[in-house]
């Protein structure tokens, strides 16, 4: 029995059994409490039924989020003498903005102490993209990412055990009894998580699109006022940037890949949305750190044309142990096979099936199905062509880098681009902002 | 991995979850890997939860049924050469009817299989009122009852871990979880148990009131008539009763209280509410086992009458262990402290709270709050007033039977009794019957 009032668990789920509103105090007592152990998964879990059928309030997200939040510790960068900022995306296939984002941020004076998880299902994740640079450690204590905030101003670590752990349990039952898809599950499961690792301001890019969670525009919108809602109900600024995913985001897909294209963005180059949405999440951080918007415009601009930004990014591969001339000298790790995937008629590019690709890169062995699964740092994709563009019978659609010849998966590649007569409009890449 | 196919239950949550319904098949096949151990108690909670609040259609709850009697063994006791037959009561307060009935049926050339359970809440278990008699056994092997049936047609025990051990599981995650109260997760566990210990005939007394599970007469019809349709459905043959518990039945509440007026019952004595419902069901169930309804009461009567169901309670008692010398000269233990239970008015007896009564019982140490508790089987109570009597200031209306003197017992007691100004009808005994 611990110290605090012991939780009538059975008393607790009968009110959202019957379609109540917990007491905020009551339901954070209980998440702790499951945390802690006290409360049996059995309980937990049929609470988490219960709630995904007959909802809850604003009120209790609110209470679940802090519960989430002090379940663990709390990181606290106040004294650091510059202010703190952080991005979230909630995943798509080809998103490695965070990659160039935080050592561009942090060159224009704004420090990034990101967190981020491993890829599972569909989309990638940022620490696998950052192990396919050898040597890269992803953990570190908070001491360490003290003094390595306070000498390059940027951190990219793994979420370890003291942070949000009622998450885990969390999501590790709503996993196992199919209540994942509830807006006042996901919005408390991310937005405890960025409080928890203590960045003051926090932008959302909520990804919208056929290789997004969310499918459409309404449903995404209705995401990100959440989360910025729920962000500053925990005391810290929030903006949100609904975008694009109706196609995979640049070129790249895929580890090594990924860090080859972040790398050619932090040169100054790189594929036009991948810059372009780099900057406006950038500038999103900065405005919420106190920057005017055409002042920070111009500064993110100057730091990735004058190489300050890519010097930032071999500091923060030198500061975590990589090999940074694997880096500079475009040695990551290469798949064997390159193979391209070619237009099997003529017309115009209409639409990419992001989701399907996403599940190709992971059966190719570039993403996870179990969390205990290897991610084969090589291999993965380049999509050549967008939405709208003119094809020709044999054009090449896409390359695929494999670890061996495999005519299964360019038949499933082949399949995941649909080609039209007329002409189409690609979405635009910043659909709406919640601020 | 066991032998069977191995169930995707995350899938089979998300049928229920989004309120539709299992193929019958996966439906037993859950609930029996749920038995195996191969479901975790988080998966089954969910599930439970799922089903609560978006039901279970017939279908469901017949393969839940099936699943639970499969969970464990099944008794046959069709090679008996003689019909056999029990009787299943919903609990209520003062109800003793099994401990007369069993001999009584059984000394009429029915074989009763009787499997108990014991009291929880404010009802008390046939078990513990049998365990009042010093020495008596509860727990018999099948092949000490398959020859104790065979010798005298009656045994009396309690549920063994191998008959439908689902249940205890589900039981014990519906507590925990708060789902008990759904018709489609009460008649499987009534059912599955009558069925796996046997008879091939069963009658229910669904008990209603304000001492019983169901309050009105509306929600206990349609337990019964669920509960005659699933025992069919399982290929047992079944009527049903619903019975008046708007006040106890008879005088005595209280484990050797209530043998002693079973005894007087045997004697061809006793209340005559418990006399007459005693007859009601066993006519019922010979009736099921083949007999004519008049013929039936005709035998019972004489049973009654001649000595012949006394002998028989006597028999049972001696081939079980019990103190038989106890019985017959009743010695059976009997509290320290008798303290009358004054009417504070003259009036009408106008509603006795049985719920409260039996609560009551509970905290003078007669009944269980947990599993684990001990009751004494000398407390309780001898209720003198009946609905519609007139009583003047003074009278006794019940007797508290007491380990020890207790005022707060007293003034508890008194408060379950409301008297009127004018006359009031007692309810019919026999509200409905279900066939």
């Amino acid at each position: 029995v611990s110290a605090t009032a012991r939780i009538d668990a059975r008393a607790f789920l009968r009110v959202k059994r019957d379609g109540g509103r917990h007491d905020p105090g009551e339901l954070e007592a209980f998440v702790l409490a499951a945390a802690r152990g006290e409360i049996p998964d059995y309980q937990t879990s049929a609470w988490l039924m219960a709630a995904y059928l007959n909802g809850l309030a604003d009120a209790e997200r609110d209470a679940l989020t802090r519960a989430v939040i002090r379940s663990g510790q709390v990181f606290d960068w106040r004294s650091l003498g510059r202010p703190t900022a952080d991005k979230h995306s909630t995943g798509g296939v080809g998103d490695k903005i965070s990659l160039a984002l935080a050592p561009l941020v942090a060159a224009c004076g704004v420090a990034v102490p990101m967190v981020s998880g491993r890829g599972l299902g569909h989309t990638g994740g940022t620490l696998d993209k950052l192990e396919s640079i050898p040597g890269f450690r992803t953990q570190l204590d908070a001491q360490a990412m003290r003094a390595q905030l306070e000498r390059i101003g940027v951190v990219m670590v793994g979420q370890g055990p003291e942070l949000a752990p009622a998450d885990g349990l969390l999501y590790a039952l709503r996993d196992a009894t199919s209540t994942v898809e509830r807006p006042w599950f996901i919005v408390p499961s991310i937005v405890s998580k960025k409080i928890a690792e203590g960045a003051q301001a926090i932008v959302y890019d909520v990804k919208c699109g056929s290789g997004a969670f969310m499918k459409t525009e309404g449903d995404a919108v209705a995401l990100a006022r959440q989360l910025v809602d729920v962000t500053r109900a925990m005391g810290a600024n929030a903006a949100a940037r609904v975008t694009d995913m109706s196609q995979p985001l640049g070129v790249a897909v895929g580890n090594a890949l990924e860090v080859r294209e972040a790398c050619d963005v932090l040169h100054g180059g790189g594929p036009a949305d991948v810059r372009a949405l780099t900057l406006e999440l950038a500038a999103a951080m900065l405005v919420l750190a106190g920057r005017g918007e055409a002042e920070a415009r111009a500064a993110l601009e100057r730091a990735l044309d004058s190489g300050a930004a890519w010097r930032r990014w071999l500091e923060l591969i030198v500061a975590q142990g990589g090999d940074v001339d694997a880096v500079e000298r475009d040695q990551l790790p290469r798949a064997p096979a390159v193979v391209p995937v070619p237009a099997p008629r003529a017309g115009v590019l209409a639409a990419v099936d992001g989701f399907a690709l996403g599940e190709l890169i992971v059966a190719i062995g570039g993403g996870r199905r179990a969390k205990e699964d290897r991610v084969d740092p090589r291999v993965g994709a380049m999509v050549r062509r967008r939405i709208g563009d003119r094809v020709d019978a044999g054009d090449v659609l896409l390359e695929l880098h494999l670890a061996a010849p495999d005519p299964a998966a360019v038949e499933r590649a082949a399949a995941a681009f649909t080609i039209a007569d007329a002409a189409v409009a690609a979405p635009p890449l910043v659909i709406a902002s919640v601020a």
